[in-house]
């Protein structure tokens, strides 16, 4: 089994009440990736920039992720983000936003990224994310995840691209506008209307909902005394989510299961790996995560959520 | 074991989006005591007018409500309020607040309601919360709610109060306006510095958060697609949640038992009835509930939460 995430790769310089760093590793397909690692095969598919150093690459490969697809833009700067956060860390302010390469990426996926069993489209142009799910054919389980900007300005083509997946990863209150429908749980059915038949509520500091046809769990984020920046905590999630359910079907000989009990698992991986996301700037966190410590987290998320 | 609440009886008009109501049956101590009555002895504390009819008194005895010591002011209007809400229900707009009764309200409590083991000191104004306090010193629990007004008016009386309860069941918003800390576990603890050592974070369709100075637990709110009317839910969730608390303590011989699992069990309790009061307008949907809707619901949320 294999992951392949396309979407940003970054540099974010982020000031928040707890400090500030100029020009870290970020991006959507970057957090992701990092998160996955801890479970699956995963594979990076995007474009940086020449100044896009080996150090950036070498703690990609240091978690086995590929990056086979990164594609160096010859003469070309890497997608920058400038940002803020006050006190209050669940609003992020944006300063800056340099699209760069990204303003005229044309995915070109390798056949082992092709070949990937789960795909994730990270949050980018929505006619983009349908050109790589058209190259990914045989993926047995996509995911896509957007926002608000997309839902205001290419609601249409995002529509048909939600089409396309089996799996919506998004932020409740984009759900809301995605649907013009206030309920998450209307919300949640008019998006499986539109075809996934998974979806999955961000929902924050309060954690994530999911929603199938048949089935609804919530699972709240961890309580965290101490978060430095938030920023990258919605991919870290979907990462541990999606590679959870990756890394599974990988131990069971290759069939993906997505029963509710695997979903509810992957609900916590994606959790657990999220809350790890924000304890630091940036990657540093996650980059220096050990698989032991998401365990004593995911069983810690467990003793949280149970009562009898 | 028995229970007592002092708070606002009131008659509320509201329009939602999907109707409208004059003059039902309201107030914090009506929609808690209605939910403790499901698992608990409960007697209501709190000025009604001439205007409050023999229907309201036999709504709340039909539940097995000690009215007793509701205080009727001759020549005097019952507590009023009116709101609506737009299609995000999450927020109450107030057109009209018209004290009345309210405005020279003084407790005085019977020796049944001053004995009561559990004590709830509804959203009131502080140095009112505190003299009921004062008159329950026996109670083996006492918990207190307030609001966003009486933090930018009041802090003082309110801190007070809030030293000489055990538990406090408040919105997450105003636990991080009254500790002026935006992060909820820190805020939790600073609380418990103030003197409870059961803090209670309510989350709206988020769900709810229990604090102690060992645990932590978390409970989504029951996913709904029809919310007709929210006004009451915090209320019936203190209700749920401290009648749950009074009930097995009777159940089990009088002991008030305080440990992680049973407040657990308590904040499920109070996540099931808060659900039910705002499937319809004011009361009437817990006014016709049945016991076994609610263990249903109960049920119902431990397969929406667990996972291995």
């Amino acid at each position: 089994m294999s992951l392949t995430v396309v979407g940003s790769i970054a540099f974010d310089s982020v000031r928040t009440p707890f400090g500030e760093r100029e020009r870290m590793l970020g991006g959507s397909a970057v957090h992701f990736a990092l998160a996955a690692s801890f479970f699956s095969d995963v594979g990076v598919v995007g474009p940086v920039g020449d100044d896009f150093g080996d150090e950036h690459l070498e703690l990609l490969r240091a978690r086995g992720i590929d990056v086979g697809d990164l594609e160096r833009v010859a003469g070309g700067e890497t997608f920058f983000w400038r940002g803020h956060y006050e006190y209050d860390m669940n609003l992020a302010h944006t300063d800056d936003t340099q699209l760069n390469v990204f303003g005229e990426f044309e995915p070109k996926l390798s056949d082992r990224s092709r070949e990937a069993d789960v795909l994730f489209l990270a949050n980018i142009q929505p006619d983009l994310q349908r050109r790589v799910r058209a190259q990914c054919a045989g993926a047995k389980l996509a995911a896509l995840d957007s926002m608000n900007l997309w839902i205001d300005t290419e609601r249409q083509a995002l529509t048909h691209a939600i089409h396309e997946v089996d799996c919506l990863i998004i932020n409740d209150a984009e759900i809301r506008q995605l649907t013009d429908q206030p309920n998450l749980a209307r919300a949640a059915k008019a998006v499986m209307e539109l075809g996934p038949r998974i979806v999955v509520a961000k929902q924050g500091e309060y954690g994530a909902a999911l929603f199938t046809p048949t089935s609804f769990f919530a699972i709240p984020g961890f309580p965290l005394e101490d978060v430095r920046d938030p920023t990258g905590a919605g991919d870290s999630f979907a990462g541990g989510f999606l590679g959870y359910l990756d890394g599974e079907a990988a131990a069971s000989g290759g069939d993906l299961v997505l029963d509710d009990a695997t979903l509810r698992r992957a609900m916590a991986a994606g959790t657990a790996l999220a809350s790890f996301n924000v304890e630091d700037f940036g990657t540093e966190r996650v980059a220096r995560l050990e698989r032991d410590e998401i365990d004593a987290r995911l069983a810690a998320l467990r003793s949280m959520t149970q009562f009898e």
